[in-house]
């Protein structure tokens, strides 16, 4: 996205039809990943045919075939001919990022975008139009409790934590070192889903202890689906809304703040307010849009993802201070991390 | 899709994360052209406001500033900001490929891409696993028939027509003059839609008559929506399959063969070198393929579009040779454009 629309476009629109692509492009990956084509491509460790993927995955010999060269096409697989037949292999990236087994694996991060995002990006327009989330025209959903939407079913809750949890792998690291945090005790990380990031943190910060607070089911669902070996963070059920909030040192809002409208997220923050303790703070995890408006795209991306499924918005660093500044915090520290996701430290 | 997915995607996929975006840029372009923001503000002629673009096109205006901010990330609008409003306004680019009035425009193209190839794209990997088009489970249609799916309603046939319109707007200049055809008096169009190619066809080679031939309702659709006035070009309604092809020296079929498996296209092909003058040839307008099965990578995702819709694939020139030549033509010569449609000449 870096390269400028510039004047040759005048002449032919090869960016512009590149863009109108991008769909194609998504999906190609995305269904390459659900049929299971890295996952084989790396247990195989040597060249292999589509026909082989194809028998294997039971899918066309045909239709493989054609998925698999568009994958060379975009460089996520390698193709030689070997008497006359193309034996395709993985690559460092694929094998890295797409197939499942991987520490880094992004597969569950893109069976929701493929599964729930794209079809929900279908009705965009009627989003701009409505200014509201699209859960009930998309998926015959109520839209008022976007949680109700999100958590439909256990399946449907099981790969939004599954986005969520493969999203942390990446920037996760980050994130946790981005301000020191070693002066805080007690850390409660605020609907933390899998404990993905909660887990970065106790690894970064190994003096502190770490509780990853949720609703109740998927605090049930995280231990069963998503456990970790003596694991050095604490999950406690609990709605942060409707719920006390337990004192600590520091609270985490890592993708919280984007879901709701400013009303809810400075009723939230003035309840964090007065449940942490003096010299405690907030660190809140959100992709920062720029001041200017120029972008990040990105960001600018998911902020209209956000109206399409949620009841929140993308903001730049200033809104973010407004509010904390607006609900007695202090000493508002932003970090931008260069990844997708950023960070915001004030203290109270 | 030029840059190489190298190794530095190891350390943070960036290029990676691009493409699983690909899919919401694709919209955010189609849902702002649908929606009509390109038209108004070529109207305007004066950076306007996103409450002011949400007001004329009876749009949220949240929804609508997020859309244009993600426009501007994706150097499609500009923005500056004026006594604290932020102002948008387009760009060249815009005006002259998203907007509807130019004669360049593509707005035709992205309503069929955003309306029709965007929901069968959600099928893809069915698609491959079943090595057949997606018509039915997307749209409910029977897939037997593929051009009663694709012209289920004079809606949808009108769509597709824009089509095929708006692309020979882009690469038809460079198509019809890639070979010398002066020498052929009469040229047939198969299946030539709106006469949009034909029409190129007879400005660069003035001294040949042009005919499309095309089914009776694309004809009368083709009259009543494609008008021209003084047309330099006539209409003749049959089926090439069913029907007698008229005797002519030149025979053009533009993205015919790749709708079709061999088999078809062997039968089309004899019947054509039947009908053909001597002297006579036909002309091939397809996206080619690259022998080596490595690119180009826009025709390697057009081939996984003909799976989805098509009983058909897109072949590289090896292919269509063997083809010509089993059917009687000979000289077969390849011309790559550079663009996205290629030609091949053969004659009797």
């Amino acid at each position: 996205m870096a390269e400028h629309l510039s004047q040759s476009e005048l002449d032919y629109p090869f960016k512009l039809l590149e863009y109108f692509n991008g769909f194609r492009v998504s999906k190609v990956i995305f269904s390459a990943c659900e049929l299971g084509v890295f996952d084989l491509l790396l247990k195989a460790q040597e060249p292999i045919s589509a026909q082989h993927v194809a028998q294997e995955l039971s899918c066309s010999e045909d239709g493989m075939e054609r998925l698999m060269d568009a994958l060379v096409g975009i460089e996520i697989l390698e193709v030689e001919t070997k008497d006359g037949t193309a034996l395709y292999s993985s690559s460092d990236v694929a094998n890295l990022y797409l197939a499942k087994g991987s520490g880094k694996s992004l597969h569950d991060m893109i069976i929701y975008q493929s599964q729930t995002i794209y079809p929900l990006w279908n009705n965009i327009a009627d989003a701009v139009r409505e200014g509201k989330n699209q859960n009930e025209k998309t998926f015959g959903l109520p839209s008022e409790d976007i949680f109700k939407a999100l958590y439909r079913s256990e399946e449907e809750m099981l790969k939004f934590m599954g986005l969520m949890n493969s999203s942390w792998v990446l920037d996760g690291h980050d994130i946790v070192t981005a301000f020191n945090l070693s002066g805080f005790q007690k850390i409660v990380d605020l609907g933390g889903c899998t404990g993905a990031l909660a887990r970065e943190m106790a690894k970064a910060w190994p003096s502190s202890s770490v509780t990853v607070l949720d609703l109740p089911q998927v605090v049930e669902a995280a231990q069963k689906h998503f456990p970790q070996e003596d694991d050095a963070v604490e999950f406690q059920s609990g709605d942060f809304f409707s719920d006390e909030i337990p004192p600590a040192d520091l609270y985490v809002l890592a993708r919280i703040i984007h879901d709701w409208p400013e009303e809810k997220c400075v009723t939230l923050l003035k309840k964090i307010h007065d449940s942490c303790r003096p010299g405690g703070g907030v660190l809140l995890v959100e992709a920062l849009l720029f001041e200017n408006r120029r972008g990040p795209v990105t960001v600018q991306i998911f902020s209209l993802n956000m109206l399409l499924q949620t009841e929140g918005r993308e903001r730049p660093p200033s809104e973010y201070t407004r509010m904390l500044e607006k609900t007695g915090f202090h000493n508002v520290q932003v970090c931008r991390t260069g990844k997708c996701y950023d960070t915001i430290l004030a203290t109270r």
